[in-house]
């Protein structure tokens, strides 16, 4: 509501501009960009503004193999199929698709601040590693606070999926100190709640090798937004291939209220006349 | 893709403009507004750019009470609360939630659209209404295409609230050629598919009501969602509320193909080295 | 991604249930309700669960009708115009429009969070309300955290928006201890701040009586935007019948980086053989 | 609204399903393609449920990498970034971004269709392909039907982006007759035109190209999305970091009607006493 006619209407911008024959992307001609590099390296130019060396490409393309489709067991999947199931358009299935990653699940957002967070509060405290991240997990356990990216339902020690990315990130040159400031808030955590089987998942790796490869957590929400797309597509067209219209929820797989109320006699009582 | 410097930049706009004191809808101050009229009236001003007479109000008033809510058996709602189960925020929800009217269900547009059409022809042909509705069945029943508005899983005869629509239309002034018209195709398609119990259900009787009161399809597609706004508010507070985490389908619920294949040798195959 | 096959698949809802002949919205049927209850008093009923008084239903329409549209002041609309001169459906521009509510502007949830957890700590502490709020707003001040729903560009001492949903809210018998205690908290600020003059704003007072009315912060965000969609209706039905297309920023309006670098000596440089 | 208990509510799906330690893409174990496949080879596997050929997956890369950006030219980018300058949230601008693409920019989908239709239709006519495009474009000129993929404004006889996919698109072995078929109706089209130097655009080869890789139109709508979304992603980020709120049209780029009315005078002309 408060908005006067001082608000912006100027923009500025670094990611592409166009003439007349060609568009630039962060300054290189998306001409000569076609063929010359991976869509996975060219995600990285834009996102990061600068070329990816072939390790940082590797990487990205780990990383967006790692989400890719979780069947019907994923909430975006199910939003975007109903809504194709009435609006029969691929682009308002991926609009509802891609709204549904977020706090509960397939954003590495919240992992991606507490890590750079508590990095850059350790790299101010000048404080050996090992000491500060006990004493983080000593005040977040006392506060009851969850830290994110650890735990898993099926796997213990080590997340399979997990162990695949820090193995690809070390060969790829994108480990650091970042990721193991983080990995020593994990250890701490397994000795501080005696689970040493509690597994530094997949959502918290790929948080970690995104911050260390200088992604901000909304960015890296933004990345793994874009590694579901291709598999949205794939269930809106199977969706609209089905021919099944409208969507619901089965009655047997909900508990209805079904109280019955008297219109007439409730309105006045309430003071209607 | 084809966008050049001269797409447009300038935008024309009547329906509301602002000064640093108020803000005037249609011409007319919100300050005044506010308590002034309902809103129902309120809307229809907005989208009809005039004010409504009291009738016409009461018949807004109708319309937006007619559609409301359908419990889990709507594909908006299974979208907006699947969304927020992930992303637990309202407006994401509703965004979800407003995509999912469309083609197959919730949408009054593709009726508004065929009762404007035919009725434009109509009346350029200068022909007796009862014939030309005989003939335009004829032609679209040899075509096989189907007539929008026409037909219901349960009700018989009469569509218990399309009649109320009906009614309130003609009490509040608003029932005119165009309902008579669409009411004349109605009675042709019966006599010619041999079905008498046909009912015009409700979608079509209020595309027939909105094309009378000057509404455009697509805003009819608008107001419908409109009228489901405060459905998807409550179903998508009662989500938040229940603290269920992401909504999925039930492995029973799903056939899966579930094949399995060896990637080494399929690539292979497929001509990788 | 940790989603597993216990992630829930049953749902229970309260908001509405479908017989074969009718549907019931809190317990109500809809052809009942058709026509018996303004628009206003049925969105209280379907998002609260109980049918509102006459004066919580004229408090209604106060609060429906208050933000209504803005121009090409506001960014949503300016987001659902961009959308539907590419792609022409309605429900795409209000999927656009309805997202571009929250921190910014436009939704009362921050303000209704507020309120609500300050009075609830303030109900606890059972101190008096004068010096509990006092000592909020210098904890606050000291912390230089902002309170929302304080100050306007424009208007000084009183927002009369603000003023004629107050004076709404006392004839309608929805004024409360919420309300006393959020404007305690105002008068503290202008105290603290020496800023005699600020107003409480609109969407301040919005959230304050939404409160005392029993809404939830996100219930608020929904009604916010409820309240913006016959307008965005009207935008969008603006837009599509200007016959415009591709809706961009001129150039004058934006600053462009316009670097220019050589793709093969910049990957010879990074990496690339 | 015309919804019953007997609307569909069980699944299939061959897309992906879900072991307690991994995922099948397609039947491919995930934890097996990661680092196996590119990106884009994947997208390819997902969507059109094989794995691609080495020419398939090259050809993928260079459709990835021919949309990508376009600046503040970009509907979908003005929107994106008028939604987060509200509602600060990576998934609420990509939403509204995923939108902004469809019949009047961005989406082979219109031309895919048309492609396919006329391609089956020649198909089974059994008829030289050069006389049957010319019979095709007399029609079509004759009905003032646009043909779309044909045109630019700047390019004349080659759009050197539509030459650099064909190209590649022989190259990779992707080059067929629904290619020859679509660039026989451009050669007619110039000639019955007398356009000798119109251009078949990048869109119109994209769409081409994809109908012989086996995309449907809907599915080429959701890659073109696919491509846009870093370029999406980047925008939002350098949005969210420029610190500026509430994007507006600046009033200079409007022409408000500002008309202004007397409400009470209207209300009573219309009827309210």
């Amino acid at each position: 509501m408060i908005m006067t006619a001082s608000s912006p209407s100027h923009w500025s911008s670094a990611v592409s501009d166009i003439t007349p024959e060609d568009v630039y992307v962060r300054g290189y001609s998306i001409q000569t960009l076609m063929g010359s590099l991976p869509f996975s390296a060219i995600t990285y130019l834009i996102v990061r503004g600068q070329l990816p060396t072939p390790g940082e490409t590797r990487m990205m393309e780990m990383i967006l193999s790692s989400i890719l489709d979780y069947g019907l067991q994923k909430s975006g999947t199910v939003a975007a199929r109903a809504v194709v199931s009435v609006n029969p358009q691929m682009t308002a299935g991926l609009g509802a698709g891609v709204l549904a990653a977020g706090e509960y699940a397939l954003s590495p957002e919240g992992a991606g601040c507490f890590i750079s967070d508590t990095y850059k509060a350790w790299k101010q405290s000048g404080r050996p590693m090992q000491e500060a991240s006990k004493q983080l997990v000593a005040g977040l356990h006392a506060a009851k606070r969850r830290i994110p990216g650890f735990g898993h339902p099926v796997f213990r020690g080590v997340d399979p999926r997990a162990e695949k990315l820090r193995i690809a990130a070390v060969e790829a040159g994108v480990w650091g100190e970042t990721n193991q400031w983080y990995a020593s808030v994990h250890e701490a955590f397994r000795t501080a709640t005696d689970k040493p089987d509690l597994v530094l998942n997949d959502v918290g790796m790929l948080a970690g090798i995104m911050t260390q490869m200088g992604f901000t957590p909304q960015e890296m929400a933004g990345i793994a937004v874009l590694s579901t797309i291709p598999g949205l597509v794939a269930h809106i067209s199977e969706e609209l291939q089905s021919g099944v219209r409208n969507r619901i929820i089965p009655d047997q797989n909900v508990a209805y209220a079904r109280a019955r109320h008297d219109l007439a006699a409730d309105m006045k009582a309430r003071g209607w006349s």
